[in-house]
């Protein structure tokens, strides 16, 4: 400290600075020296590497880049499909065949490939509380490791690859299939920071810890969301409410910078591939700013706040029970058991049969994509009064954008039948994309169905008040572009329990000027699906069993009275402080706890050792209690005992009374004690 | 529970219940049992005034009232000043006195005000911890009342007129003081949500407790910055940031709830008084969305915002400074003690002379207001390349909206010249500002002023480069405007340490356009400022002293290896279990704490007790310790011990080895043991 070495920070440099010293009997002292602040710089820049905005920054461009090129693939893939239905000509089985047979064998090889590495990855290494199924979104399992559970194969790297693989062809079966990308990104982001992470100690040599680990998880779930929809702010947002119970400033800091990285670097190579002229929104939208809506319409926006959150709930409560209905029927239970490509070749035949486009599939706008479908639904103008051009039907759609609309034309049906039958077809349609066993994402389907039920209202409000809503003074038209979108965020937050998707719709189209009726609408749709459903992602933690803490729904009076004594666990396996060989035995034998309490003149309280302590003391004979342990005490209301755990991200917490071990308390109790008397009113 | 009544909720109906089946000797069972049904539904109604949301409407409703009348009259207050200086005529003199007296007069007046109503709000009820004075933004104690520290006067309902007569005040003196509404008006939505919880539990009978308190101050906080701005989501984020350091995804979600009801109402009430046509943003630019900027200004930006975070570096410094030296110089702390209105009257003569339009004042644009210095910086054309119209500049500025720029021409010193001074002018003038013992808020100035950062490096950007930074192609020119949004975020968010500035810009002009290099200028200012400053409000915090826990600033390994032994507090006193009157009060004399721990065979920990507890004891000769505190362990390291007291809120934690009592720790110890060894990296 008294000699600072120039450029070098104190403390963790003493030890080089000692070596060098060493040295110092030997000629040169001056180049030497020279030299030697040369090295000492480079090493410092090498120390730096370690330090947290670098391994953001490398997380953030990686993720960009992934999702890039992965977007980039799968448009070509896509657009081989959609030649290839074109080239096969007029005969309707060649062209059933063609629209079929290419999603179908897309989803097969999703789920054949991310199923044939997984095995690998989760064979190895000691034992696990769980070991998750690759499929499906990851966001629950991610939300049950953030609250301190330990899922480590979860994120090994390993199958970093095959998520990859597999969402790219699930993307490539394109609206058929109707799934999209958000939550796999946002697992594929969370591997990706574990192993950064892992590389990162071993370089520093710092010794990992829990503090950066969770960290950097945060961070890497903004980055997902952030690099699918290029919204850094929104991607923060939507990635903390769905995720987090509670976060610290410091978390969001670093999760923005991540995300505006990510953000910055996806939308810079759209630029570099000259598919947009400079740094744009991912989805944009042009409707005009001057008068986005009359005041009048709030009411309009609240009302589809409310379809949409009574949707939601429908949805919600649907998707639980077809979760379950296919894990308990013998049929699917067996084929999702055994032959998991089977099961989706099947499923996808039925999906793809419906949006054949000379069937069903034209009454569903069916030869959209994902991204077309939302361009669409954001367009400026009011469908109702337009007269499609006859010419531009048959042509394929996206070679113009602004003819993208006719595709939701039908003749007999009009855009507001197909718009409809679009959301009745749609609503099983996901539900049942929703089993499939391979990586997809949940989230952008749902943004889609939003999107359309705020289409249809709007449309139908701009028929019945084709001069707007004010009688005197100019006449405002509607805007139905602005009902899509207050739509899409409405049904998609109703859905994930989440009010940043009002963001994310900003974000994403670059306008602004809707943002209170969207809000208003976000905020009546979560209102009522928060009251009567859990989250779709609670709800799959809730199907898969995962061990997790869910929120008390109701911090009403009601739960204050109920103590931590109701319901704790009285009979607890302890260990007396002078305990031998044998006690531990018996001890490991009685229980399976991941930690057990130590206690002194019989019941008190003096610390606690962990299970895998124990069997190393059993190994070696030697061993030493912890004492870092939060007890409490019996009379602890249920809010607190709750607090203590999701704050301190607990497993179990020792009941003492004045010292005196009296019981133990796990999530399972605090799960239970609540449901006994203090959510009763929270439904 | 067995018979539900119709329409009741279990629980909290089962008094009434009873109640009423006494009754039912009675006769007439069927009309009473409908008219039963009445009172139940109407009882029910009553009970549900005291829910969060109909509590969480009012509040953001009566904040948007309050803040859309100040406004109005601050508008018409300053128009009677424009109307004065106007009238005089030509007289110089008569023209100086009318542009010198009329914010000394007002300025004076809410010095004066605001000081004699505080003493009688600050002269009842028990000791505090601290008196806090009503000058000055409010949310340094707001911040340190959220990390758990009580100071129960400074929400005192009796404050509230005051601060809001004295805020109009020393808004309506305008640009030439300088100061804005953003601090003092979250102090008012703390005050009014305190106040308003108040009056629920006295409704609702239920206790009133520290969660739902905590709860709902985070979301008046956010109601306070969206009712200024008309910014529902930025107000949510700003206040987090500015605030906490930890926060519940559930009170994010009633902060949103207030905070929109509150920007809407705000923004409604423009409409109901024909300012607006309908919604819109409140500082609505129009620079154009199809080519925001070029990929190459990229670059300019993060200049951009280097200089913002390098200037805002300077401000705190010196803002630190002339703090501490206004109360040490003699002269200037005997004015502030004794006669604080002749302290601001000499300032604001001072300041007002600086800006008189015919002298000095000609060179800052010193007639415009507040509001049109940010609609003019955010002006969508290059200033550079405009012509003045020489017939409108002897206008006064506000008749002509497009003309507002011509205030900032000069002849001789060009646009460059005025910008370059206002900003030289304006860094000390706001500084000085700062030290006025009146209600203001701090943020709106540092805002324009970043903006001004912005305007002129834009219009020398544009300057340098008059086709665009492409050589081939269409020329894209260069939008100055987009550079003043980025400088007002990254210079506002540098000194108040948030990054929701970038989005808070974008939501009060209404442009999203911008929004990456917004959100990567406030980055690169934060990384600056934040390495080297603490934050405005932390630096207020240090001043005045307050008792608050600073945060870790490094998490490097360094602070992992410093543990509680080192900086706990080794002699504390002690209660023995079995402990009587005598021994208590020895106790009570020895030491001043809120809490003292209990022991049991002298060293083992067995509970704590309070102070209260104990002086009720003394009184009634009766008193029960409780047990539901949180130990620690010696070898607990300092991130471990920091994140209790930031995660619980504590106060005190003792430290137990084995259950025997060896010290405490307290947060005066925590941030010693952080300086001995912890942050020397950081700092």
């Amino acid at each position: 400290m008294e000699r600072p070495v120039p450029g070098g920070l104190p403390g963790e440099k003493e030890e080089e600075r000692v070596l060098v010293s060493e040295k110092s009997w030997r000629p040169c002292p001056k180049a030497r020296r020279r030299l030697r602040g040369c090295l000492e710089r480079v090493k410092q820049q090498l120390f730096r590497v370690g330090e947290d905005w670098y391994f953001l920054f490398i997380l953030g461009v990686l993720m960009a880049t992934i999702s890039f090129v992965m977007d980039l693939l799968v448009v070509r893939l896509y657009e081989a499909h959609r030649w290839l239905y074109q080239e096969v000509g007029d005969i309707l089985v060649l062209k059933y065949l063609s629209w079929t047979m290419y999603p179908m064998a897309l989803a097969a090889f999703s789920t054949g490939f991310s199923q044939s590495i997984t095995p690998y990855s989760g064979g190895e290494g000691t034992p696990k509380i769980w070991i998750p199924p690759p499929p499906g979104s990851g966001i629950p399992e991610l939300k049950t490791i953030l609250t301190g559970v330990v899922l480590e194969d979860y994120l090994a790297i390993q199958n970093f690859g095959a998520k990859v693989v597999g969402l790219t062809c699930t993307l490539a079966s394109g609206s058929t299939v109707f799934l999209g990308k958000v939550g796999p990104f946002v697992h594929l982001s969370a591997m990706a920071a574990a192993y950064l992470g892992k590389m990162r100690t071993s370089v520093t040599r710092e010794y990992e810890n829990k503090f950066k680990q969770n960290e950097m998880l945060v961070a890497a779930q903004a980055v997902g969301v952030a690099t699918v929809f290029g919204a850094p702010i929104s991607g923060v947002l939507f990635s903390i409410e769905v995720m987090a119970s509670h976060f610290a400033v410091r978390d969001y800091w670093r999760g923005f910078f991540a995300a505006t990285c990510g953000a910055f670097v996806f939308r810079l190579l759209a630029v570099f591939n000259s598919e947009q002229d400079t740094i744009a929104a991912v989805f944009k939208s042009d409707l005009k700013i001057d008068f986005p809506f009359d005041l009048l319409e709030t009411f309009f926006f609240a009302i589809l706040g409310a379809v949409c959150g009574l949707v939601g709930c429908a949805y919600l409560f649907c998707q639980r029970w077809l979760l379950a209905a296919v894990k308990e029927n013998r049929l699917t239970a067996k084929l999702l058991a055994t032959d998991k490509p089977v099961y989706t070749v099947l499923v996808v035949l039925l999906l793809a049969s419906i949006t054949f486009p000379p069937g069903l599939g034209q009454l569903m706008a069916s030869r959209l994509t994902m991204k077309e479908y939302l361009t669409s639904l954001f367009d400026n103008r009011t469908w109702g009064v337009l007269v499609p051009n006859a010419s531009s039907v048959a042509k394929p759609p996206g070679v113009d954008p602004q003819g993208l609309w006719q595709e939701w034309y039908h003749p007999s049906a009009t855009i507001f039948g197909t718009l409809a039958f679009f959301l009745l077809m749609k609503f099983w349609m996901l539900i049942l994309a929703t089993t499939l066993p391979l990586p997809a994402g949940y989230f952008m389907p749902i943004f889609i169905y939003g999107a359309t039920i705020g289409r249809l209202l709007g449309e139908t409000v701009a028929l019945l008040f084709p001069r707007g809503l004010r009688s005197e003074g100019d006449p405002h038209h509607i805007i139905p572009g602005g009902y899509a979108l207050a739509g899409a965020a409405a049904f998609s937050g109703s859905v994930t329990h989440a009010i940043s998707t009002a963001l994310l719709v900003c974000e994403a189209t670059g306008h602004l000027g809707h943002v209170l009726p969207v809000v208003l609408a976000v905020l009546v749709a979560n209102a009522i699906t928060q009251k009567h459903q859990p989250s779709f992602y609670d709800g799959t933690i809730i199907v898969k069993k995962l061990p997790y803490l869910p929120r008390i729904r109701s911090r009403h009076m009601a739960s204050y009275q109920v103590v931590v004594e109701e319901f704790m666990e009285r009979q607890v396996v302890a260990l007396a402080k002078g305990g031998g060989f044998e006690e531990v035995l018996v001890a490991l034998d009685a229980s399976v706890n991941a930690e057990y309490p130590v206690v002194e003149r019989s019941p008190t309280l003096v610390g606690t050792v962990s299970r895998a302590q124990l069997v190393a003391f059993l190994q070696s004979h030697k061993g030493r209690g912890r004492g870092g342990f939060v007890p409490t005490h019996p009379h602890c209301h249920l809010p607190k005992a709750h607090h203590l755990f999701e704050l301190l991200k607990l497993q179990r917490i020792f009941v003492t009374r004045f010292g005196e071990l009296v019981g133990a308390v796990s999530r399972v109790e605090v799960r239970g004690g609540g449901r006994t008397r203090g959510s009763q009113r929270g439904g």
